[in-house]
């Protein structure tokens, strides 16, 4: 039977992810992963589970088990309002920040608008846009005097410890993001699942806290919590709210009820910023450790990003190294790692790769990074 | 600042679940509910939960926090294959079966495409297809020489126990819908979140299992396990699930992963199994008391469907009753249903009332419908 007839004209842009194609393929427990965007599990809560299960079937009941409210449960919302500094009616809480980055697109993009997008971005975000057959457009490099390019809605960016590159933007380039969208008239949706994991300098504002009525501001419990429970926060203008609100009903009713109430717990005990502080601790080490590994071993000619948290940083070797064709020989030697040429739209920059630093394992690091300095070495020699 | 130039052309479909709207008002606790969806809470498995959870913690460990496949976690695929006599390929976890109703709207349908639907149908459902854009078409009453509507794609059904209506299609009307389906080169979502839940009668076989090459068929956990983890799951040819894994890795990346194991773990012990047999009799139960109290105190001209299992009954009441306008009185007097005109793409038949019957609390049952019927009563005598 051919299906083809029946498909949707979105479907012919949905792209694979060639992170989770890797993972398909490929034991990362058998290699040296650097591939992956995963927290390290030794950061889960799992010795405090057992006690957080039991206080929310204690306290909540039932209506653990139970649907819930779309925007999420009250409890929860209440303490996110808190931390962020707004009320709980600017809080939507998402079935992971995932799609929080999805709705947006839902509810504000049509076939062939535009979306400005730091180079290199976040590959889920490349997919969803794409998904939904909108147009990624470069942010322009000098914001100062620049015009967004005709069609455009809003800009999508990671301002701290970007995904892939690791980099931070500074208060100017802030403000000036934040006077381009005014100036232009776009909104912002400001993708942040990093920003609790700073491992030096001083926390800047948050894009929203400078344009609070343009900006949608997308938060992730999966690297404060853990991934395993799908949860994320949205937090915006409740104009922008009222139409997520209505989208969500449709694509899932509600948010999970279950890992709602954990997260609420976890929270509001104090239990997550414990946690958090002991997870700053340990990715600190292991960029630390990345950095001196990079520095001691790579050839001459290749350069990589210093992150001031997060979970990456992102290498630049010589023009004449292409990553992409590296890669089945790196994965066959038994080291992996992301093409950074998947980050870009156009799949240029294949002389980037994308390191992350959260997940390996603390023995394999250095083994990984000799590795692969030594195979970028061999190609530079031929 | 204006908002309107920013949205998507879908947001103006957008509409809201008047169910969701009732349970934003009103808490449910203080009336007599009859309105929503929601399942007994006596059927959550509140006491095996610790020994679950502790079994999930124990026997997974951090993957069980982790980030999981996009199709779902293998154990899980493994055990509702098997259920459903497929092939682990065949089976993609979703985030929910209305993630499920979602995924197949956005991978099969452009604007002004068309579904058949039954009249009337799932509400969450009808919202998904017009926040696409689609138009829903009544399937024909009589289908032996029936021709689909021009640009319909899909029929979208609930044969088992519909909601609203209770119905359960007969197995001639399932061969029939199948043959309409192969004549006029339709697909087929099969949405049966109730299957499990039969009180009376034979299990007919499903329209996947008539035209396993045409038909998307959703499960649901929710009415089985619980639907605060919000968990279903999709079984179809493996040509149409590999564009529901695309669109879902920019949806969600991935389902539950925590929620994920404790189904697992639940339905390989057997105890989902278990507690299903002990719902199954609490349901038969108040579904017989609630077509006796209906039996015993609705007056002349009120008809209702016998459901042989699920979760709702439909009512239609004389011509003159009209129950959209009848709602505000009845929930002021502590009484709530949902209209029928909502689950009627064109609002008509504004004459009937979905009753909910597996929510409400056994000793309310009475004096809620002896309320209903003293409300209509009172109508019919003006």
């Amino acid at each position: 039977m051919d299906y083809a007839r029946f498909f949707s004209d979105d479907v012919a842009s949905f792209l694979p992810s060639p992170v989770r194609e890797i993972f398909r393929k490929v034991d990362l427990s058998a290699i040296c992963s650097f591939a992956g965007g995963y927290p390290d599990a030794a950061t889960f809560p799992l010795r405090e589970m057992p006690e957080l299960t039991a206080r929310v079937l204690e306290k909540y009941g039932s209506r653990a088990l139970q649907y819930g409210a779309t925007q999420g449960v009250p409890e929860l919302r209440a303490l996110l309002a808190e931390r962020e500094g707004v009320s709980p009616d600017e809080v939507q809480i998402t079935t992971s920040s995932q799609q929080g980055i999805d709705v947006c697109a839902r509810i504000l993009l049509n076939p062939g608008d535009r979306v400005h997008v730091q180079e290199p971005t976040y590959l889920g975000a490349l997919q969803s846009l794409r998904a939904y057959r909108a147009e990624t457009v470069a942010l322009p490099a000098s914001l100062g005097d620049a015009r967004a390019v005709p069609g455009a809605k809003y800009i999508y960016v990671i301002p701290d410890f970007s995904n892939p590159s690791g980099e931070t933007l500074s208060l100017p380039e802030r403000e000036a993001l934040v006077d381009f969208a005014r100036r232009e008239d776009l909104l912002i949706v400001e993708d942040s699942p990093y920003r609790a994991l700073r491992y030096e300098g001083t926390p800047l504002p948050t894009l929203r806290s400078l344009a609070p009525e343009r900006t949608l501001y997308l938060g992730s419990f999966s690297k404060i919590f853990a991934p395993g429970f799908r949860l994320g926060w949205m937090v915006g203008p409740p104009e922008l709210l009222g139409k997520v609100y209505l989208c969500k009903q449709a694509l899932d009713l509600c948010p999970p009820v279950f890992d709602q109430y954990l997260a609420t717990e976890f929270l509001a005990s104090g239990a997550l910023d414990r946690n958090l502080a002991r997870s700053v601790e340990l990715y600190r080490g292991k960029r630390d450790r990345m950095c001196d590994l990079l520095a001691r071993y790579m050839p001459e000619g290749v350069r990589w990003t210093h992150p001031e948290g997060g979970l990456f940083l992102f290498v630049r070797l010589p023009e004449q190294i292409d990553t992409v064709a590296l890669y089945d020989e790196a994965l066959s030697a038994g080291v992996a790692y992301v093409a950074g040429s998947f980050f870009y739209p156009d799949g240029s920059h294949r002389n980037t790769m994308r390191l992350n630093f959260s997940f390996v394992a603390p023995e394999k690091m250095e083994p990984g990074i000799r590795l692969l300095a030594s195979l970028i070495r061999n190609k530079l020699s031929l």
